[in-house]
């Protein structure tokens, strides 16, 4: 353990000493195996890394595509399906690996992404026995390679306006798919440039003349290497990043399929052409399809913050070694590590990558009980598919910023592409935009909670989300949604009044929870008045929607950060007294008090801070910072990131 | 125009026409013609954009090699040497010039930085009539190629620490330049691996066994493509981006060179061994030498603004072709740009953007009359370097979110490299580390305000500056420094008294640079306060300053973001009434509270914002974006960035 030179004496508190396996043993939780499974892989696989600057973007891609065919052998990348297939039978076990591979090369990861998690997700989920057994074993071995198309040129958020079509010709009983416009290309689709032989088609459903909305279909798209018949594909060609990724765009122009070729699992085309759904609200199935695809966002938020701390672990190491400028000694170099504002750039990061991982456990373990079915609501299903998209926001928001601010605090070195950040910079960049752009699924979050989950939840309708809250006194808003559970929360937690916050210990993780908690109320019930009000004035439902935009994404945010922060005190709690307990509460602290601070405007601008605690809440953000100090090492070293995946011989060595 | 659906009617207000035109004439300065030289250049090589994707890291340096000479033969690279050499004579020019070529590929503009900045300015500003002769010409046409040795692997902020050392051989009228140990090798330096014959080495100089501090000599490095005897050269590989330039290592064993290797404008080494320099002091002696390259700084800032532009011009101009989402109309999607949350990510950086341009053109308009002579005393040069390193840190941080930010609002589209962000995120990257890290320019920038420049600009003496303002009463500090002068200033603005804030008009310039400048000076006396009661407590002056660290940051950028405002204000006033003036009003009242709304809880905890003027802030700061919509596309194209530099086919086309 590093010393400290930096650590002020305080009173009556020991500095903890580190259980590191104790605390990377908490952290892997109960697929502990699995992430080793997985770690060993990536050590395998190490050369990757280098590989991914040496070659050729085809040559590249190749070799992405050979890593993640032998990876598939060791059973890593098909846990998630039936055993009967070849797969593992535990999809909390396939978020644990996906996850973990986030510590090595990104193209890997998405490629992994792509065939496992999209493709094989889809045919899994949206298919039946029939496709299952048609494509299943294939796809788990990496035999067949498939793609995902549901993207266009035209439409990414907005998936209910894709352009594609697919129309029902019942003499042949075939699909006949179509890209009616050059805006509804598919586009951006991973796998589609090279290796994928299938493609799951989103198009417009049109059965007899009527149009059922978008459904999936599976499209051959491409044999021995060239394209199908009547089938175009163009290479998405280099990108910011993740080149080992074969993006690419898809034309149909009239495309046949057979009728089997419709993922039936929710709606179905008779070979006479009638169209049948057991759920039948058009909005609600297309929307139970969407939902059942929750899983690439709960890996993608994963993998956000499994790389935000690779990035992490370098700059650390690299601060307890690097000195630069004399500062508390004429003859030797203070070490980054030991000045403050190294520290405050640093720890704050350090400690929301714990938050966020435990979050992140939270949400891949709601996931997993859904989908084995143990609880399948749909309420359950509605929460989780808004926690999964919170927790991909933030995730991977914080993902960018924690592999910028890395990258800046190892100065020049930081710019060798041998140190990490080029890789991790540019591979994980689009994270804040696949898989639901990041400002699109804050919005989505907190449709939810204004509308108490009555609606689909990937449905964004702006106007009718805005009409829905506005039909409703604000008070039967509050009343209606969870808002109201929250604020009776709240009620209990705080004493009224103004002293109430001058009275609390800034360290009791029930002040800090009702601070979270008094947040999200405020802003969601402000939001809600702010609809209202618009439209009181008569003003156009999409432009008071326009108008009160950054409320609602602040007060989503809220919402996510809430939820972050209760998942960190129920896992602290839980811990055995003893060091690594002083530890995580050390890091929640930080947490929550770097959460308040960077907020504490709006605290004080809603009466919940006064100055003087704004002010000594920023004051226990640099002693919290101090106190870490001596175990930033091992904090970061419980991440257990393989040695060979953080290369940087020069910056960790 | 585009026509704006969201701006409210707002009484009295009437929304501007901007004339595009006269506000790139006003942008452009006394320097137009200049840019419009370099902008034909770069259209003139914009292949240079998808031949840094194309071609291999070897090829593209030869490229961009090729390039920088041909540019070079345009005159467009040696404005800023003496015209006897074949240069253009003037100081402002060059940093016009440069500035615009940030329009274009990065790495291009990087290593005319290296060239024709740091190479020929360190021989032009530390050198003798002798050594002008001898390399001037043939550097500006780019005959001759150098490098700049200063950064070491163990050193780049503490540049007065650098291990390489020059020892005189009177016997010989030699130096001889040692790398002494591994972490005084010379890395990261630009055009070493590959192109550069001649190198300025920094080393530590030693006579007669004396060690006389941080010197610069000419050192030959390689000739006919091959290392000179006892010069290791090794490649530093791929970085991040600025992959078109060559970075390399380099060691030196018991290299030898003539006596009349020392640049030695400042100081000199007889023939028989005696050091001689009209400057005694050692220290002083050597950040005289350091200050004489602070052009590079300066031309850094500005092209990290520029950078900027290009990609709000990308964004801003798909933000009104990509639709997404019906919200006002059933029947249309919503274009981006106007959705509020989409105005408030893009329009404040427009407004910064626009801030930054004119504060750049304030402090490269002072580097011309110093190094023109024109104004040329001591505190005039420590302020320009303080100017030049705050601007630096701003625009290269403005450059890195705002080319994030914009990256992020392109969406998937954003990710694909013919739209441009992949090279500059990638490229610009490094702007916030070289040539001074930010951190430490900002932590120059408060000890230059708080020791009144009493000390030379670079040297961050911690322990130093700790005793220096310690050592002084605070009152005097405040009395002694700039600050005081400020505090008068600000007293003459503000009415006393808690109300005082409620009265003002937010859209009063006065109001916003007193609020500005009361930051700044409460700011310095806290950091002072701050050290004296550390001190006082007989802690270790160090940790003090680590312990301050964070308000010692917070009250430089305080100081430049007032530079900043106080050099648009002036702008802004200086333009004749019309529309454009009302557009440039609305971006500085944008840019000014967008600022203090970053800010607003320091604001309420010092007690000049109130929670309701602070709310009233934050609907301001809306309000003006939405009066910004209808002539957002105008304002980015007055930037006049060559659309072959903006590439984003389907984006902008």
């Amino acid at each position: 353990m590093a010393t400290d030179t930096a650590a002020p004496p305080t009173t009556g508190y020991v500095q903890p000493e580190v259980d590191v396996p104790a605390l990377t043993a908490l952290l892997d939780g109960r697929y502990a195996e699995v992430r080793d499974l997985v770690r060993a892989n990536l050590a395998t696989y190490a050369d990757i890394l280098e590989q991914a600057e040496e070659l050729s973007v085809d040559d590249f891609r190749e070799r992405v595509r050979e890593v993640v065919v032998e990876m598939a052998a060791t059973g890593q990348t098909g846990m998630g399906f039936p055993e009967e297939y070849g797969g593992g039978g535990d999809i909390g076990a396939s978020i644990a690996a996906f996850e973990t591979l986030a510590y090595g090369d990104l193209s890997v990861l998405v490629k992994v992404g792509v065939q496992f998690g999209l493709f094989g997700g889809a045919i899994l989920q949206l298919g039946s026995k029939h496709h299952h057994d048609a494509y299943l074993a294939d796809l788990v071995s990496g035999k067949v390679m498939g793609c995902f198309a549901m993207t266009e040129t035209g439409h990414g958020s907005n998936v209910q306006a894709l352009g594609t079509v697919a129309t029902y010709d019942a003499d042949a009983q075939e699909f006949v798919i179509t890209t009616t416009t050059e805006s509804a290309r598919k586009d951006y689709i991973g796998n589609a440039a090279k290796h994928a032989e299938l493609a799951v088609v989103f198009a417009q459903l049109e059965v007899g003349g009527t149009s059922e909305g978008v459904h999936a279909f599976v499209v051959p798209i491409r044999e021995d290497g060239e394209p199908c018949a009547d089938v175009r594909i163009e290479d998405d060609g280099r990108k910011l990043g993740l080149n080992g990724v074969d993006n690419g765009r898809l034309w149909f122009d009239g495309v046949r399929v057979p009728r089997t070729a419709l993922l039936n699992r929710f709606a179905d085309v008779t070979p006479e052409g009638r169209y049948e759904s057991p759920i039948e609200n058009p909005h609600k199935r297309f929307f139970t399809m969407l939902g059942t695809l929750v899983q690439g966002r709960v890996c993608v938020g994963g993998a956000g913050i499994n790389a935000a701390k690779v990035a992490l672990a370098i700059a650390t190491k690299y601060a307890v070694r690097r000195r630069q400028f004399e500062a508390t000694s004429d003859t030797e170099e203070e070490l980054l590590l030991d000045y403050g504002l190294h520290q405050r750039r640093l720890f704050p990061l350090i400690a929301r990558t714990y938050a966020l991982h435990f979050a992140q456990e939270v949400v891949s373990g709601q996931l997993h009980d859904v989908f084995s079915g143990i609880t399948d609501d749909e309420h359950t299903r509605r929460e989780l598919e808004s926690r999964a998209a919170g927790t991909k926001a933030l995730g991977t928001w914080h993902a960018t910023r924690t592999i910028q601010e890395c990258r800046e605090a190892c100065g020049g070195a930081g710019y060798l592409a041998v140190n990490r950040f080029a890789a991790l910079k540019a591979d994980s960049d689009i994270f804040t935009t696949f898989e639901g752009d990041n400002h699109v699924l804050l919005q989505l979050v907190a449709k939810g909670l204004l509308t108490d989950y009555a609606s689909e939840f990937e449905d964004l309708d702006q106007l009718g989300m805005v009409r829905f809250v506005t039909n409703l006194a604000v008070e039967t808003v509050i009343e209606k949604t969870s808002v109201h559970k929250l604020f009776e929360r709240v009620k209990d937690l705080l004493p009224g009044g103004d002293e109430w916050d001058q009275e609390a210990g800034l360290l009791d993780p029930e002040y800090q929870l009702a601070m979270l908690r008094f947040r999200e109320e405020h802003m969601l019930a402000g939001v809600a008045r702010r609809l209202k009000r618009g439209i009181d004035q008569k003003m156009n439902p999409g432009q008071v929607f326009s108008h009160v935009q950054d409320h609602v994404v602040a007060a989503a945010n809220a919402h996510v950060e809430r939820l972050v922060l209760e998942a960190f005190v129920e896992k602290a709690r839980a811990v055995p007294d003893g060091d690594n307990k002083v530890a995580l509460n050390l890091l929640r602290d930080l947490f929550a008090l770097s959460t308040i601070e960077a907020d504490r405007a709006w605290f004080m601008e809603h009466g919940r801070l006064t100055v003087q605690r704004s002010k000594t809440i920023s004051r226990e953000v640099n002693n919290l910072c101090r106190k870490i100090r001596p175990i930033a090492v091992d904090l970061v070293d419980a991440w257990a990131v393989p040695p060979e995946m953080l290369r940087s011989p020069d910056l960790v060595g």
